[in-house]
């Protein structure tokens, strides 16, 4: 199945989650777990990260912009320009606690990464 | 986590499974079994799903594309314009079989519901 990954223009949202997140140097930040899509128009929204291993900043989940994400071919995974200090002050929450993602929990994490 | 589903407008790629399906008449069909987002743009382009319950055809997996998808709030789920006879020779395929979603799967799809 790793063919399809290496591939295709299209991911399966099983396959999604471990998917590896870079930043724009190339080093690897850690890995998306879950995607929040629009129920309406199918588009990803937000893809859920955990940095938890490079950046030693636990294990919460921060969801980050849909548009922040660039995908990378010959990485196969995701880039995003952000930095430590950025990431550590970022909105976040644990697996337990999803936030309801309504309108002011949306707004308050684009207005954080200035979107 | 279910007034996730029942007050958001997004949902997490996690819970998508399961997801129901109807028919124009409001009755349940299946589920969504998993989606093909595409890489780059984040855009669902289908929803695999399974039919096997209401229609006795099988547990294979029917891609779908998302735009013939629409989200009902009353019903909490996907309505699809679709009838047995067209779902009986839709495309599909085993769950240890996927497709490489490749130019010509994706355009015989497409071509199958008419887009």
């Amino acid at each position: 199945m790793s063919t399809l990954t290496a591939t295709a223009d299209v991911i399966s949202s099983d396959r999604v989650e471990g998917t590896s997140v870079y930043n724009t140097s190339g080093d690897k930040l850690g890995t998306i777990d879950d995607l929040m899509i629009d129920k309406v128009s199918g588009q990803v929204r937000y893809a859920v990260m955990e940095f938890g291993g490079f950046l030693g900043i636990g294990t919460d989940r921060y969801p980050v912009p849909w548009s922040m994400l660039k995908y990378d071919t010959g990485l196969d995974g995701y880039v995003v320009p952000l930095d430590k200090a950025t990431l550590e002050r970022a909105p976040r929450y644990t697996d337990d606690k999803m936030p309801a993602y309504d309108d002011a929990y949306n707004s308050s994490v684009n207005t954080y990464y200035g979107l």
